[in-house]
């Protein structure tokens, strides 16, 4: 394990800083130093535990002082690496700073520490009514302060929108220890560039999230499931236009395959609710405005030949057997062999051409391989799992798998797609950035790096080399 | 008129470009020197009509070589000098770059440059049922780069929000004429620090927006409009309040007081549809999702005490009637006296108080003025309009208000405001930027600056100087 961290450094905390404010007990730098992927060696050299801004102020004005590169962690759920410690970082963790102020009625706004739990501010807000609409399968452990840093995405998108819509207000501590309020809870502020939004998605690359203004929303109301059967990618995506232009409020478009269904069914031991098999199925959740007005819709779907079948859910419990045959696809996959994940953006409007282009790659040049598509098809978000085929030696398909790659994100960026539609960069996808930016982002990407973070302290390493 | 453009410049421009591409000619120069602000005169050395994003890089690659200070301008709507060309700029007009692509219907999207007037695409997407929800008095002039450019709010902020939220991809040429491509037209895009961000409301001083692919939304349902009477800016926010959680989707959500109501009376002699006369009224305009829902929520505004008087536009005459009260306000202040005008935007929470001692401010210092006030209260932003007294001279009332200024401004500050909502800082709000941003957030928008444009030839000297 390599050990950055200067004795002047280290004497400095134990001087300024309360006794535990650092430990360096191999259990926790363990457990600090890694998120939800297993890629890389967890090996910090110290995990700090702040209770204020003002101590990650004077944390990092120490640490640029003396070029300790820090690792700022949450909830560590992220997927792509991106909280990773593994070259003897320090890292900051959030995970003292919970507080959240009362609901604030009249703006719908909370002002919360970035080390509070997705979830628990969700329950916060509740009582009241109100919502913050970033949702996700991770919400019981990830924290608003990473929610922010990555810009999350999740299962609700197409209706709020991301993480960025929903940050009113930011406090973020700078690379030299200084402290930026950025905006505090205004909804309107048009004084020059917004600077909130440099950190919003910058993986902690520019500045360490500290509180957050939080925007809230009413809870939604009464929210219908369906789930319809169709022949193909291109039936899902006419069926997502009409539905968008339907007497109601979409929550969420899902679309996955029969690959993925048999998979579920194989694990789960679930109940597909149609008689016929189908090419692909898309799971819809939507807040009816009249309820005869999307009896009727549901009605001309069938006639015009939308859909093969459909059933919408009658009970709540219903509308969980119907949420169980999407929300069970990535256990499935991983219980019933061995997925090589990717998570992949189109534009809409290319969805259709991309998947069949990469299945006559895949077909041409990977005959034997499985492939399980799923995904949050009305944001143009698609998982794409490559699955090992049986008999196929583990380490031969991962081989194999990472050559396929640049195929795939060569098509994605063919058809104008992104190589990471929602888990971020990372330490996984550094390598393949250069997919989805060009070398003039790329170049401001690191001017913009170099000026705010000159030292290379913050996260350095991720999403790409200064 | 100081002429700032070396031969050298002028030379490969005549040598590169077409015949007609610069105009030296005065008219052409007054015009297009000036935005909707009269406080500064108009002095650029030439104006420039590029046709394509080509046009735009090579001009810029030639402006940096040649230290040529350049002013973008579209629409010249704006209301704070930001295209304002006072001191020998190359003004870089969008005007030819009005081109529209067809509207993409399965992602909700179309692609236009950057000169495309906004009313035009609001027509261009209508024949689909679609509209990009960017709305205010001067779209039938303002284009979309300028919308962008400003991040422009407008009357529909509380259902839509801001232009940022409906930019899904941007066409940007830098300093150094290099084009930019950000974000094509995906919604979802994790792979680092989102660039589109920091051109959208930055005023031209980081880069040309040249195109944009923007993101859609249906064109609303039918629009109740109701025009309410209370007692004062508390009961205005009680009832705003109770209107977030009815049963019905508001658009707007306006206010005004007994002043502005007299002023328009004067001026338009319209009549208010209320007997007695109160002390502010407010506007709201909703979709509702349920007639009757509506109907009993409307009753027990009266039931409970939350309105003094109330009224629902039962046609679309009476509807424009209602909404002439409010849109009448600025034309009728004008016509009836001097206003002297500012925007500025509080925490909802926060505007009672900032109302009530910004009231005691002026009734003890400047017991003579008449205040007018309005506004999107919804959105926190207030119009304060210093009414001239009767009989003092023009000169002093201007002197004065500018002596008042700092104190309104204060009183913003203290209440975690902006002293500009939406119309933006340029030329005419730069002295008072540091009421609304700290010391350290105005030295990391320099870095910024700098790092992007270190020959500073971007807008130079709006919003702050480098």
């Amino acid at each position: 394990m390599a050990d950055v961290l200067p004795e002047a450094f280290l004497r400095a905390v134990a001087e300024g800083f309360p006794a535990d404010f650092l430990t360096r007990e191999p259990s926790e730098l363990q457990e600090y130093g890694r998120d939800w992927t297993r890629v890389h060696t967890p090996a910090p050299s110290a995990v700090a535990f702040p209770r204020t801004t003002e101590e990650v102020a004077r944390l990092l004005a120490l640490c640029d002082a003396h070029r300790v590169p820090v690792v700022p962690s949450g909830g560590r759920t992220g997927l792509a690496g991106g909280a990773v410690a593994a070259r003897g970082e320090l890292v900051l963790s959030l995970r003292r700073m919970t507080r959240m102020e009362p609901v604030e009625l009249l703006g719908n706004t909370v002002r919360v520490q970035a080390g509070a739990v997705t979830e628990a501010v969700h329950q916060h807000c509740a009582e009241h009514g109100l919502t913050w609409p970033v949702d996700f399968a991770s919400k019981g452990s990830s924290q608003v302060g990473g929610n922010i840093a990555t810009n999350a995405g999740g299962v609700k998108v197409i209706r709020y929108g991301l993480t960025r819509q929903w940050v009113l207000g930011l406090q973020v501590v700078t690379a030299q220890g200084k402290v930026l309020e950025l905006n505090g809870s205004l909804e309107k502020n048009n004084t020059g560039a917004d600077l909130r939004q440099l950190f919003i998605g910058s993986e902690g690359t520019l500045g360490i999230i500290t509180e957050a203004t939080l925007k809230l929303t009413p809870l939604p109301g009464k929210q219908d499931v369906f789930l319809f059967a169709v022949p193909d990618v291109a039936a899902v995506l006419r069926l997502f236009r009409e539905a968008r232009r339907a007497p109601l409020l979409l929550s969420a478009y899902e679309f996955f395959t029969d690959k993925c269904l048999a998979r579920v069914q194989r694990h789960r031991k679930l109940r597909s609710p149609f008689e016929a098999p189908s090419g692909c199925y898309v799971l819809m959740e939507a807040e009816g405005k009249d309820a005869a007005a999307v009896e009727e819709w549901l009605g001309s779907l069938f006639e015009r030949g939308l859909v093969t079948d459909g059933t919408l859910a009658q009970s709540p419990s219903q509308a969980s057997e119907l949420w169980a045959l999407r929300e069970s696809i990535s256990e499935s996959l991983s219980a019933t062999g061995l997925p090589h994940k990717n998570d992949v953006s189109l534009p809409v409007a290319g969805l259709e051409a991309f998947c069949s282009e990469l299945d006559a790659v895949f077909r041409e040049r990977y005959p034997d391989w499985e492939i399980a598509l799923f995904g949050h098809i009305g944001d143009g978000n698609l998982h794409i799992n490559i699955m090992k085929p049986e008999g196929m030696e583990k380490a031969e398909f991962l081989a194999r798998t990472k050559q396929a790659d640049p195929t795939m994100f060569e098509l994605v960026r063919k058809h104008g797609g992104s190589i990471s539609a929602e888990h971020g960069i990372g330490l996984l996808k550094k390598d393949y950035l250069s997919y989805s930016r060009s070398p003039a982002e790329l170049e401001m990407l690191r001017t913009l790096k170099r000026a705010l973070d000159p030292n290379n302290i913050l996260n350095p390493g991720k999403i790409f080399d200064v």
